[in-house]
């Protein structure tokens, strides 16, 4: 739309207004639907790490591609060579074109005893608080938030048979896995993926009453070493002292891995970080983060990592070094006596920006390798690696999407970090040239990665109705104030 | 037997050298009988340090008990507080009394896929060398060896109507699980056992023709910690760097474990330790102890341990401190991007003469809780605990089995040492005073403890043979030379 179409414009806007009130009306009223539908999804236990759950992956990409058929997208399951994606597009004339990202797989359920009940068996637990949690693996990370977008264009559709903008939507199945198959997917079918932005919702409110656009998020390098020594387990009393031991040698090394500021003391690993810049500082130091809450909360009370920075810096800004894993030997009930054969860690890093992973990884394995004691052999089992990303904060789509959350939420949104990765949100950047505008309604309690999982059933509700406003918003691109009063602010 | 039966004896050499000769040919002529209880035995699943396999200790001390109670022995199952013992006697008016020791107990299985076969369906293998293997779990620890004496009795019974001295038997099922409920059972039945000297059967052969009289064992004290950190799981993301690691906390206590030397860095640890006397240091010397082979054969080249000991030092006479197996966070296929909430290790130790367990123990808590940082909790499990034994070299009993073993084997036996432990061997020696002869037929590359464990059909075969002319020359106690001629070297 151009200003040459102002006036008919003007003579929409109460009309179009009312529009708006009736879909946020219609989601509030239909919201029993869509759980239907998202417990639907949290019951595939799409678990993209273990190849026992390939199945899995392709029944839940085939529910979301059916799903979004059934709302008037032209949607297909894609093969890749690692779990499927799906590829959807619901075209409009005018406004700007956004592609919705989520991803439908789930991360490993073990320890499966600390789960309160089944972990694909969703159930909705009312608390004392009053609050209703939606409990499940996936419940937020992100079936219940990917569910928020599909949702919120249903009720579009439903009061208004259309879209306000051009939607297209890419679901991956293996984000949890550091999305291997991602760069030989988007080099082969990439430009399909073409827009102006695009969204995703795999990230946290600021606290319960203020929204978050995530603005940087560290990039991730998986690795798995495993350490053999004797060509087989021998026992304890033949062969103890005399034995170079696996697990002696990987608890050697990994202790070399951290220094004793808590600093990971890989030979230049810190060689190429980029510090944010001053107006983004500017931004996170508004926060007044509470350091105290975010430890305690998880029953810890000091922080562990390099003690030169603060603890939103630790996990925001600067690079880790995290042993995910680790086993050899006996480990079953009682004990084994045995000098064992082999032993294992996975191992990941979480780098910020100007950290390239192929460098961190050739001085990771530089360092292992230096420490290893004769009759050792090392291998190297390489996951997955993504850069950090950094968004710009000074995009139109970005201030459009601050207004329509101010509008739900009746507050001003804030700028923050993550220290997570999304690895699609720098593979797009750098592959399409396609910057993000990552807005989700998980809470920091939602236990992502651990037992128990939840997801609130007002981030579910409000996740609807935030992306409702956002898309009106943006299809009030250019003067043309569309579904909307005009927003002073934007 | 004393010196006025001198006359009576001597009427009765010839008659009775003929049937020693009878008994050894009885034995080679029903070898097939023999492999096929041992078989028997050998599919029983008796693997105890895992409460699943409860029903098949039982199951494997039914089993023993029965084929003592079919050779004449007054036999029965005990029950413990742990797995039950089988104790069964037979007397005879003459010679001393001796009490065979030897456990139905085996190692757990696992890595189960360096199986060639299922680790309870024995084989006999035939090698390129011509030699026959007889593969299977407990093939040589310990249930191949135990059978030896009990078909050595059987051979007896069959010739003779009788044995030629008073045995008892001994048969416990939790040696591999450092046998915690031996000191309640004998503080309520040890009186029963008491006898002259023990006999067991869980040793080495010095090399493949030559026999060996084991003379020390090291001690053993199992210990499994688990180090707690945050009250779950966490997003490595949104907690890398600022949650302590208890992975990381893990590799550095046990980093702490060795000092550069390869010695055991526990403060206090040697303080107590007895080094072996003269005379037997000079009968060790004696051995040329062949270092390269020892290693090669399991894949490595160069001792880890404290290189200011020789390697027969090192496994013999040195303690150890062993890290027998770990686990901690995710260790699936693939990869889970987690800062996890607990990691633990199973550790024992190798005790030498002179080291207390109870003091080792204290010394090693000790030594773990001054290393915890912040936020970090630490359980300790006890998981069993026993001295070091020194057997003296100088009774009559032992020179009586060393000239048996010699007619057998056509040379001198060796006394030698064992870096594995024994408990019983100590627990006879403090609780009930009786010593112990440790003679087995085991070889060295029988994979005691490992994949594809196995028995020679030879050690099989000679072991039973050695235990017939063993149980001869004891009765020729005291100038009565029974089955036997009289020995110069005795």
């Amino acid at each position: 739309m151009s200003k040459l179409n102002g006036a008919f414009a003007a003579d929409m806007p109460e009309k179009k207004l009312k529009s708006l009130e009736k879909i946020l009306s219609y989601a509030d009223t239909n919201i029993s639907g869509s759980l239907d539908r998202l417990f639907q999804l949290l019951r595939i236990p799409s678990v993209s790490c273990d190849p026992h759950y390939a199945d899995q992956c392709q029944e839940a990409a085939r529910w979301l591609s059916d799903e979004l058929e059934n709302i008037g997208f032209a949607s297909s399951v894609r093969e890749t060579i690692g779990h499927p994606v799906v590829v959807a597009h619901h075209k409009n004339s005018g406004g700007p074109h956004v592609l919705f990202y989520g991803h439908y797989d789930v991360q490993p359920i073990d320890p499966l005893d600390e789960w309160e009940a089944d972990p694909f068996d969703p159930q909705l637990r009312v608390q004392s608080s009053g609050e209703t949690h939606i409990v499940a693996r996936g419940a937020s990370d992100d079936k219940g938030q990917l569910l928020t977008f599909i949702e919120a264009c249903r009720a579009w559709k439903a009061v208004t048979g259309s879209l306000p903008i051009s939607v297209s939507m890419f679901f991956e199945g293996e984000e949890e896995s550091g999305s291997p198959s991602m760069d030989a997917f988007l080099d082969q079918a990439g430009a399909e993926l073409s827009a102006d932005i695009m969204l995703l919702c795999d990230t946290y409110l600021w606290n319960d009453a203020v929204p978050a656009v995530t603005v940087m998020f560290r990039g991730l390098l998986e690795e798995e070493i495993e350490i053999t020594c004797a060509n087989r387990d021998l026992h304890s009393g033949a062969y103890g002292n005399a034995a170079r031991n696996p697990i002696q040698v990987l608890a050697e090394v990994i202790a070399s891995l951290r220094g004793p500021k808590g600093e990971v003391a890989i030979a230049g690993f810190y060689d190429d970080v980029k510090e944010p810049g001053r107006e983004l500082k500017a931004e996170l130091d508004k926060l007044h983060f509470d350091t105290e809450t975010f430890l305690n909360n998880v029953g810890l009370s000091q922080s562990a990592g390099d003690q030169t920075y603060s603890v939103l810096e630790q996990v925001w800004t600067r690079p880790s070094c995290e042993i995910n894993g680790i086993a050899g030997g006996y480990y079953g009930d009682g004990l084994k006596t045995i000098v064992p054969s082999k032993a294992t860690a996975k191992i990941s890093f979480r780098l910020v920006d100007g950290q390239d992973p192929d460098l961190i990884r050739a001085k990771f394995h530089e360092h292992i390798r230096t420490r290893m004691p004769s009759d050792c052999a090392v291998k190297f089992t390489e996951l997955g690696g993504s850069k950090a990303s950094v968004i710009p904060c000074d995009s139109k789509y970005l201030r459009r999407a601050r207004a329509a959350l101010k509008d739900e939420w009746g507050c001003d949104s804030v700028l923050i970090g993550s220290g997570g990765s999304i690895p699609i949100v720098s593979v797009m950047q750098s592959k399409l040239s396609i910057n993000s505008l990552p807005i989700g309604f998980a809470r920091s309690d939602n236990r992502h990665h651990s037992p128990n999982e939840k997801y609130d059933l007002s981030s579910f509700k409000k996740g609807i109705r935030s992306w409702i406003r956002i898309l009106a918003e943006l299809s009030a691109d250019e003067g043309n104030y569309g579904y909307l009063k005009p927003h002073p602010q934007v």
